[in-house]
Order: C-alpha cells, then structure tokens, then sequence
C-alpha cells in the first residue's frame, strides 16, 4: 500500500479529488522491486531469471552494480528462436545498452512517467538513483503499476 | 481518438470531471487491433507474427473463426528456449484454450476491464462478440491501452 500523506477521510471516501490524486501519484508510490542480473549471465540464465521473478523486463549491471543494460522478454524471444546454444551467449551481447535506456528517478509524477512509456513505446523502465560513474537500479515501473494506478484511483474515489 | 458524445468543451478544456471522464471510458474507445492466427499453425510462424504485427499476444481461433486459444510471449519464450524444431509444433498444443481463457465486450468500462487485468495477472484480454457456437474476437485491449488512458485522463484535464 503507498503511503497516502496530505489525505483526509471521510469515512471511507477521501475529499481529494481523482484529479488531484492523480497528479500526486509519483513513481514511487507505485514501483515494483528491480530484477537485476550481471553481464557476463548467459541468455539461458537470463530467461531461467525472468520466469523464476516472473518479470518482463531484467536490468543488467557493471561489477560496480552501476546500470549498463536492458533485457525484455522481446529480445530473449527473438535470441533464442532456433537457438540451442543460449548457454553460450552472455547477455551483454544482445541487451539494450546505455545510454539508449530510457529510465525515471522515484519523485517522477506517475502522469510523466506514462508518457515517457508511451512515447518511446516501452513496457518497464527503471528507477534510478543518480552515483558518481553512472546510475544506481533502485526499482521498476511496468504498464502493470499504471494500470494499478489507475485501478486505484477508480477504487479510492469509488467509481 | 474516442468518441467524445457528451463531452462539451470551453476552449480547449473539457467540462466533465476527471472521475466522469475515467467512469466513461469504454473497452471500445482504448481497444487495439487483435492479431490472430489458426490452431495449425507452427509455434516458430506464431513468432514471426508477433514480431511482425509487434503484438505481446496472439489470438487462435478455429475454422469458423471462433476463439479457442491465446499465445503470449511468454508462452512462446518458453517453448523455444533450447528448441529448434518449432516449425514441427503447431500452436494448439503451447496455447492456452477456452474455457480458461478471460474476455470482455466491448461497451465494458475500462475500469473493469483494468481490474479483470490486475486481478487475473494478465497483459492482454481479447474483446469478443458472442456468436452462436462461441466467441467472436473483435478487439484487443492490453495494459498499453489502459496506460494511455491513464495519460489521456490527465492531458484532457491539463493534469
């Protein structure tokens, strides 16, 4: 459950109207826990990775846990047709690289981030924390904690 | 862009409020395209649809274009990992068939819609036309359609 500051109830309805509580959600509020996985994991790992999280979208890192990479469920799918060698293929070879990640920081309105999501057509990005040498993986929003968002919204105000 | 019957503008800026325009909100006004293919077909010609029609999941109907199945990407990541020989499986034994398969019609408001989603764990619901002998696909709608009118919510109200 988010943490629900500035709200009043009245029973079991809150005075804050949809409008409003929509421009408060931030991408915080509604993250998933990263999955991160190292570049050196073979495609095979990775996959095994995705179904044991049941995600859509795995992170790769650098040994200093530092951004590098994204995997979807797209690009292990189209590796891995009439493949059988996925064992020997490290992840790094067909990940989307930095600096062509799209990504968002924790404060972000969930409104902005929809439209980075929808804009560049992409289910996940990740949150992330800005390190000296790169970017820290701190979460993930996915087109699911959107369609939470908007669930909830409907269920706060009852609708 | 959707219907806006009942919608009356000042400027730019509609009069309805952000809970009125999200209750509103129909299957049939977000709905994509449904992508669908016969239960023959070969689980490696399913995967060049999907990255051809660039759809997450395919739809499978019988000879009299009724519904019988539906293939997601994961499904179709799963059987070809370490596989080559999916030219040999025809979809029908991969899919997911009727009746474990969930729907919705098209004048369902999207806020049942999105709950169908978020409760059953699923990206993608065919929208379905009840015919004599079975269902109809007539649309798509996945958690990219409801993302958008999360965003669409906001950017008709200036949020």
């Amino acid at each position: 459950a988010r943490p629900r500051v500035g709200y009043f109830y009245s029973g079991k309805k809150p005075i804050q109207s949809v409008a409003d509580g929509m421009v408060d959600m931030t991408a915080a509020d509604f993250q998933s826990r990263p999955v991160v996985i190292t570049e050196n994991l073979s495609v095979y790992d990775a996959i095994c990775q995705l179904f044991l999280e049941d995600v859509g979208t795995l992170f790769v890192v650098d040994q200093q846990s530092l951004l590098t990479g994204v995997l979807s469920r797209k690009d292990l799918l189209r590796t891995s047709i009439g493949r059988t060698e996925l064992d020997k293929i490290p992840v790094h070879v067909i990940m989307t690289r930095m600096p062509n990640i799209m990504y968002c920081r924790k404060q972000d309105t969930l409104i902005s981030v929809a439209k980075k999501m929808m804009d560049s057509q992409i289910d996940s990005l990740p949150i992330i924390n800005e390190k000296e040498g790169g970017l820290e993986v701190i979460g993930r929003i996915t087109k699911t904690n959107i369609t939470a968002a908007f669930l909830s919204l409907a269920e706060d105000h009852d609708l």
